[in-house]
């Protein structure tokens, strides 16, 4: 083939992502992630290492020293605690309220934890008493909880877990993936051992990078569990006979990469962690408090403006999320074409939906940069434009008008 | 803490990375890096995937249908390659010449796969016989073999390979990290059935995706232990016993998720792809072949520049990639004060070393957008003004004359 043949560079089209993530990254996000690149052993960039921890430890509200950058996308970070964390056999808890219980139970499994699930209804999470009857029942070495499960909307309260964790002598792991930034998240208060997310969702970045912070008790756990690479081993150091199955998810190399050892492992994605800090940073320059207080308006916005469609919404709203709305799709709206006509005639893109809810609802979200007046209100109309077009009868103006009367009083 | 507590955006200095990688992306590619982002099933979104895929096909040289990206950085994409064809107590042969090798065989080891390895002097490539012996000896299920090993600068003569173990039925995995792009590669030609690189070196990107291309032979391995997670496995799907122990790594769902089927996984990091797309891009705008040719001259240069400062170059000179050149410290110099004095007076950055070569070489690379005659030229001088400071006793323009002699002849 020639060079004639080569395509041209990238361009990509104008969207409005209201779908549950990944979602339109801030434009300083998109900045940061064309600066340009350092040496891996720079002062800068063991610097940058550093300053992007204290950023996420502000994040996470935490001081774990342990708090740092997965390089992958938010399942890595999943994959990376749960190996790190759970050693072959070793009894793993996870309460499944949607698709991603599922999925931390897979990647229990596939670690080779012997695992135990609990499962609720989609649309419900669970009391902790019900958390806590398990635990003790199970015994886990690990309970693995989500936080917000974007496949329901579903927001599961976690501020009791980790005290009944520790009652119990259990680790405490929970994915933070779809929650983090735009809900409320205590790492410390809530007594959280190990959490992890992904910076597509209300972080408001590029997915690839995936935030995670450790307890000292996590740390631990990890380091009775630490092997050196060969090719960088010197005499004198560890190598446990129950190292991790994993060499890339190794959290003991990976935090000594991190830590003052600076012990080469993978070469740090610059870009992404420029993409991080800058996620973190637009977050804490409005305001940690500010910025979930902002996703709660835009949220409940949504939430009015789709029941002033005549919608109804799927689940238990007293514990949806901030961040994402289950929309049922309405008799006699064909639920693709739909989404599709938003796209393509609005550039707006709303979200479809997994398992038993795929074909009845839309997932509608508010997250990072497009918790926004402006992208909520114009969603809206265009959502109300298009259930007309395809026969739903709609009251004309009253997704708008019942939105803005949120903003209007937040 | 406060809001005025929040650091600048990110600013790095301005550098010129000589050393093994990373190295200075080119401008066009950090650029496809801000590009906006786009939904994960977007039509642009999977048409830029499939023409990524076609992109790397022409990278690799090969019609593997199985080319694609894993979201992590290049230990990513080899901690995949092996995980996925690799079962426990499998027999894998690492034949180790650097510090890559003995990752390969680490990487295999934590896969419990039963490895051997063989091993030669740093600065020395296997004679293929050699490897034959070995393949014959120990009937691996597969050989894992570096290409370009940084850590000594030897390139690993390939074209032999695929022969001898398409001739004894094994499965040839090879890591091109550090050479795909600057040296020859020929995936098919060559007969490799999996193959891994990283964006940092030759390519021209940031570390954190892993271009990877599968033979159909590797596919059909990968596919016999294919098991598709629950929250998305629907009846009929399949779901072997000796699934693959990790889920961000199993090429299993990785290839359905580039595949037609869509199906979800992570969710692609647009970023990156869109990186890694211009990588590719700009590689065969100017042409495969025209591009090796470039970094075989920049190389060339800058081994006669610093034979030219009178310095003495380690290994086997006759098996150096195009890409790094190993240099020998050359007494009375500190070899870390003067790597300093090179960042902090010249904003150019040149490599340190690993292991049996710590402390008495400096690995100096010229790869991607940096094999360049102003790179090369303005390294050498800088480096003669830094040698001759501390005490070195360096022929004045030495570097630069040899170098500028080899890109007139070029």
């Amino acid at each position: 083939m020639t060079s004639a043949a080569v395509p041209a560079p990238i361009d990509p089209p104008a969207r409005l992502l209201m779908g549950p993530g990944p979602i339109s990254a801030y434009p300083s996000v998109l900045r940061a992630m064309s600066a340009p690149l350092v040496g891996q052993y720079d002062p800068f960039m063991t610097d940058t290492m550093a300053e992007t921890q204290e950023l996420y430890r502000r994040v996470w509200a935490t001081g774990n020293d342990a708090t740092l950058l997965i390089d992958g996308t938010s399942r890595a970070g999943i994959e990376a605690a749960i190996v790190s964390l759970v050693r072959p056999g070793d009894r793993v808890l996870v309460p499944v309220f949607g698709r991603f219980g599922h999925l931390l139970a897979e990647i229990a499994e596939r670690a080779m934890a012997e695992v135990h699930t609990l499962e609720t209804a989609w649309g419900q999470v669970f009391p902790p008493s019900v958390i806590e009857e398990a635990v003790v029942r199970v015994r886990p070495t690990l309970l693995a909880l989500v936080q917000g499960d974007t496949s329901t909307t579903m927001n599961q309260p976690l501020d009791e877990i980790g005290e009944i964790c520790s009652r119990h002598g259990v680790l405490f792991y929970t994915d933070a993936t779809a929650s983090l930034g735009g809900n409320a998240f205590h790492a410390d208060a809530w007594g959280v051992d190990a959490a992890t997310a992904g910076l597509q969702k209300c972080l408001g970045g590029p997915s690839g990078s995936a935030p995670i912070t450790l307890s000292a008790r996590a740390v631990e756990r990890v380091g009775a569990r630490k092997r050196i690479e060969a090719g960088i081993r010197e005499d004198g150091d560890p190598e446990a006979a129950d190292f991790v199955r994993s060499n890339y998810f190794d959290l003991g190399m990976i935090l000594d990469y991190w830590g003052p050892r600076r012990l080469n492992h993978h070469t740090e994605a610059t870009s992404m962690l420029y993409g991080a800090r800058e996620c973190a940073r637009v977050l804490l320059a409005e305001g940690r408090e500010a910025v979930i207080e902002r996703h709660r308006v835009a949220g409940a916005a949504m939430l009015a403006g789709v029941e002033g469609l005549g919608l109804q919404v799927f689940g238990d709203v007293a514990h949806k999320m901030n961040t994402v709305v289950a929309v049922e799709i309405p008799e006699p709206v064909p639920g693709d074409a739909a989404r599709q006509a938003m796209l393509d005639d609005f550039g707006i893109e709303i979200g479809t939906s997994f398992g038993p809810l795929h074909g009845r609802v839309w997932r509608i979200g508010t997250m990072g940069y497009n918790a926004r007046r402006d992208a909520v209100l114009t969603t809206l109309a265009a959502l109300e434009q298009v259930l007309r077009r395809f026969g739903a009868a709609v009251p004309v103006g009253g997704g708008v008008a019942a939105a803005s009367d949120v903003f209007a009083g937040a």
